[in-house]
């Protein structure tokens, strides 16, 4: 089987990522960033999914905190309880995608995959820009001329975004299809110190919404109030 | 003075294309990488270069060993007195100028500067593919569709690679005519213990072939065998 870079944080995107990867018939290598989260949790969350599907996952350090500039890696607040969509918000971390879709380029490479899974998605998500169609093009063009293997003609790269242009109820569904153990996932950006989801974060409101609209059961434990 | 972005090793070409983007009207930020290279010493010469040409310095730590696939990051020896050109090198760390603009494209965004001074060179050069135009124009494109202040309409962002076109020897004489401290600079794969350059890796030796045809004293100190 040839092998395929994902990009992994163990939420629930990328873990639904991580099993189209395998079903379109991929050795998938899961890849996960500790930048510097303040959900550092989802890392934990990481190991157990990969494990749990059968997957190595290899963990690189990278310190976004000293760029600064996002709530996620900052001393800014993250926003509850506010509507979805409309700007941008100060969860984006500048340059995020980027970054990591850069590093699984580093790494396909070293391994000799040419395909790259992103769990972006462009319907039910909270606007940003390095989650849009026009962003995974110009990556791939980008890792086509900036790459050893690509130059040699070694490799074509290929950024394969699956759910970038499904509802968040889809995906839901169709990872259910392909036994995603969606209990082990983590999607909350500011979960407790027990480590369970805030339930009123961006994220945790568009997973909860996705799995009430799939009409499946939701695994989440959630903090209580 | 609008902000600028340099990403800087306290080599030869960055601290250039810091002089040059300080001639051009900007207030250069030095960006450097801490990312596992074994010639870590650049560091060093990072900070002191960047304190003399009186530059702010942000240093990024991420730990590219964990990928792999390069005689800088890995175990594998630096080539020494070997043809330059050719195929690319075993030096070459996948992916790494992807991932350094990605991060200077972070810092960026997060200090509103829209410019980004890349030392990349095609004249004399490794034969590296993400130093040669195409890769610089492609990364360009991709930062003004990746980020929160393009898609708003904040920032068009511009690479800006002012050695691309120049020989080694033209480099040299233009940073001398703007008072770059070259004697400050570390060019080296492979120092020895007490920093000083091998004279025999690809990279001190198109620095050393630079100095020669640019008829410039070369202030680099060698390490005596």
């Amino acid at each position: 089987m040839r092998p395929a870079v994902v990009l992994f944080s163990g939420g629930l995107d990328s873990s639904t990522c991580l099993a189209i990867a395998k079903e379109e018939g991929f050795a998938p290598h899961a890849l996960a960033v500790r930048y510097g989260q303040r959900h550092e949790r989802e890392l934990e969350a990481a190991e157990r999914v990969a494990r749990a599907m059968g997957s190595p996952l290899k963990v690189v350090t990278l310190d976004l905190r000293a760029i600064g500039g996002s709530a996620l890696t900052g001393s800014i607040d993250v926003p509850k309880d506010q509507p979805i969509g409309g700007s941008i918000p100060v969860t984006y971390v500048p340059a995020r995608n980027t970054v990591l879709l850069a590093l699984a380029l580093g790494y396909a490479e070293t391994i000799d995959a040419q395909d790259l899974y992103l769990g972006v998605n462009a319907i039910d998500y909270s606007g940003y820009p390095d989650c849009r169609p026009a962003f995974v093009k110009a990556f791939e063009d980008l890792a086509n001329v900036a790459t050893a293997a690509a130059v040699e003609g070694r490799a074509r790269y290929h950024i394969h975004a699956p759910l970038l242009r499904m509802t968040k109820a889809q995906i839901i569904r169709r990872g259910t299809d392909l036994g995603v153990p969606y209990a082990l996932t983590h999607s909350c950006y500011d979960p407790d110190p027990q480590g369970r989801a805030c339930g009123r974060c961006d994220s945790c409101r568009l997973r909860a919404q996705g799995f009430r609209d799939a009409g499946v059961p939701d695994p989440t434990a959630y903090s209580p109030r």
